[in-house]
């Protein structure tokens, strides 16, 4: 049997202390998978005092991560401290400088400094892993860049924050408003310290900026993702989706057109027999289509400390056997910077809006979407008591372009009731 | 750039043409992604003259592949001929001795000869790969393998015959028989030269016998699996199952138990709503419960040009990027010798029966299963015209043991006409 693999653990909160209990308790299956004995030199966290639950004793204590990233007897360094700059960065840094591989889960550093740091693990020969950083124990990472290595990649999905789709969930099955299902999920713990990386759609935007690298050999591009959080999101629009067969989600969607990288993070709708919209709580999906493979479909839990524990010691496991691969699937200094394009092609949309109860008011916005090119698939009006009549349409397939100049020009019409809402329907 | 990967391939039928072609039209990608460029030197077929619809200038042509698999200029032999023996199983012998790394797709050879092609291999430092072998472009073995390595995997469970699923699903669209679809599959060719591969569950057991080596560190045991095929499935219990929320299929199921490792491929029913009960024709599904990970969920297609030689070309590009490892898991030598144990775990089962049309029937079929301690859960008898009564029947969990004791001593009811039927429900 080889040397053992020496790790230093930076960050011992949910996913920190996931990995030191399975490296304790599989310490036989770990090395009769790699071959080698997986250790732990060192430990650190901020404070040194509080009862984990787990001993630590035979480790090392490091009250600085970049000392721990820096200890002759470390092998790998794990960082799952969190935050896209400070000591993650640092260490991070360090870690590499030092001529140390490095294993972390965090998605907003990767998907911030990945370029930066991509390159400087390459230059010194060193690997960089992240499976835990985007959608929990799915090993979406390894499917992507190793089990899909042979297909030109098409189009990657994915529902990739539990928060929200718990949300959403809960939303639809209570029949509360946003507000009042928000308050639930922070009082349950479900949000992070800032809810605006869940429910702003930062936190998924940051693994779909990750899934794009991978996927289209371009540079890591956070920015030129067009994003949407659920905060817009009311309950008379689940509910009215899905009377006309819909779930709602935030979806994202990256995809390589003529015209550049095209990446979404958005509430879309999606049909409710399909994979995606069966969707419920916190589970994950991702969806990637390949030009040979087709499409793959994978499921699991998208966070919590077994399954992101479970995508860490993948990568250390994978380190422990020798892999060696570039950070992103293609050397760093060969990624393309991407493009970032509007989404061009043409999709159908929901419609919900609320017009004034006069006689011809519904045909006046049907004119309006008929002279902008957007053609009506379904339509239905429900009865009300209000003085304003509740209106949905579902359209074919239309471009963007043509569905903003007929919102544009329904303001003119007098019969509006407010303003209204649009959601993209993906194809899945 | 490192040296060229030199592979030799042998077998250009479905899946060695759709190599072929991945790697002329994907050059360029491919060696951005492993940091080689992939090369075909020699090609291997029964015809030499047949029109295969892709080019083949530029690769050296042997006949016989036993010699193309110890060709000098070959870094790999990728063995896509099939079958358990003959060229198929002298070739990899033969490449192995030769110091050749494997690929192969061929599950018939893995789940007879594994163990000793896999010493063999290791016993010389060289890899065999064959994500292909197991639910075409799943990338199954990997996730299996390296995906959930920290995990000790508690069940691994899948519906991996498409052409299987494809008939069930048939005949429950069209209510036609088993015979009606079976023919009809057959005239499209969908089904194995032997069909009994398929409709035997034989094909799909081989798969299942792989992925219990890897989830469960033992010998790959075909043997050892209950099998049981879909040629008894009728029209019938399709529509009744479908009445009480459940559908048929063809799944396979492995788990270590207190006892030994229970491996069934059989029909059964899985509730509709389950992700393995909306699965319709020939795509496959994969289902792993890893004691960290909780359950994952992979699917895609289970066959065809694109998928299957898209994870032939997963194992190349990990061959190329120098990935090593044993063949299932852990050294061979170290797998343990499976203790087959047949399954022991409480489970609910579906019955349908005919009772003769008398007064106290029922309650006779009743009685027998309460006092073999089968207790029900819910029954319907249907309406009809002819002198027996259809009678379904899904019992609470109960024991293979205390049902077997049941329909046993429904004999001597004198109430039957015919013989019942009995299908296990799987808890997915
Ligand atoms: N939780 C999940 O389900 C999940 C899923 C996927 C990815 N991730 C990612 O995994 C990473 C860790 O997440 P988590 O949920 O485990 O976070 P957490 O529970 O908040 O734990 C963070 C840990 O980092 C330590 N830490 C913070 N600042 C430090 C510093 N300056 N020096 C040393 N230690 C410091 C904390 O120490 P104290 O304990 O002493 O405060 C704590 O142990 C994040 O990048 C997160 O995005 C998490
Ligand atoms: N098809 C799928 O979707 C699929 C999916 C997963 C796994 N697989 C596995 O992949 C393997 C290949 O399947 P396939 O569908 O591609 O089979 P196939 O279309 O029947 O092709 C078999 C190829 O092997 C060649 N061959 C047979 N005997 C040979 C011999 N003695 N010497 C040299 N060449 C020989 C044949 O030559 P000729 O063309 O000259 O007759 C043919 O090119 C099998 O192990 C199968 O189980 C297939």
């Amino acid at each position: 049997m080889s040397d053992p693999l020496r790790l230093g653990i930076a960050g011992l909160g949910t996913v920190g202390v996931g990995v030191v209990r399975i490296i304790r308790q599989q310490a036989a299956l770990l090395s009769a998978r790699t071959g080698r004995e997986i250790t732990i030199s060192a430990v650190s966290a901020r404070s040194k005092g509080r009862d984990r639950g787990i001993s630590l004793s035979g480790y090392a204590w490091e009250d600085d991560p970049v000392t721990l990233a820096t200890r002759d007897d470390v092998d790998v360094f794990v960082e799952l401290m969190g935050g896209e700059d400070g000591p993650a960065k640092d260490a991070t840094e360090a870690a590499l400088k030092a001529g140390k591989h490095v294993v972390t889960a965090n998605k907003a550093m990767l998907a911030i400094h990945g370029q930066a740091l991509a390159e400087l693990a390459e230059s010194k020969g060193l690997t960089l892993r992240y499976e835990a950083a985007v959608a929990g124990g799915i090993p979406v990472i390894k499917t992507l860049f190793e089990g899909l290595a042979g297909n030109e990649i098409k189009r990657v999905m994915g529902v990739m924050n539990g928060s929200c789709n718990y949300i959403l969930t809960r939303m639809e099955n209570s029949g509360k408003t946003y507000q009042e299902i928000f308050a639930e999920a922070d009082g349950l713990g479900y949000l992070e310290a800032d809810p605006q990386l869940d429910v702003g759609g930062i936190d998924a935007a940051h693994k779909l900026a990750i899934l794009s690298s991978i996927a289209f050999g371009t540079k890591v591009d956070f920015d030129g993702i067009q994003l949407e959080g659920i905060e817009r999101v009311s309950i008379e629009d689940i509910t009215a989706a899905a009377d006309m067969g819909y779930k709602i989600k935030l979806l994202g969607v990256a995809q390589k057109t003529g015209r550049g990288l095209e990446q979404r993070m958005q509430p879309c709708l999606v049909p409710e027999t399909s994979p995606l919209g069966q969707l419920d709580g916190g589970t994950n999906m991702v969806v990637i289509e390949g030009d040979a493979v087709g499409q793959i479909v994978l499921r699991g839990a998208g966070a919590g400390e077994g399954p992101t524990a479970s995508a860490v010691m993948a990568d250390v496991c994978d380190i422990a056997r020798g892999w060696s691969g570039s950070v992103f699937g293609q050397p760093a200094a060969s990624l393309e910077t991407a493009q970032s394009a509007q989404s061009q092609a043409a999709a159908p949309y929901y419609l919900r809006m609320a017009l004034v109860d006069k006689p011809g008011a519904l045909a006046k916005i049907a004119t309006v979407l008929g002279e902008a090119g957007v053609s009506i698939y379904r339509m239905r009006q429900y009865e009300h008591d209000a003085p304003s009549a509740p209106v949905l349409i579902v359209t074919h397939k239309t471009t963007h372009a043509a569905l903003e100049a007929a919102l544009e020009n329904m303001q003119g019409t007098g019969v509006l009731a407010g303003e209204p809402v649009a959601l993209r329907i993906e194809e899945v």
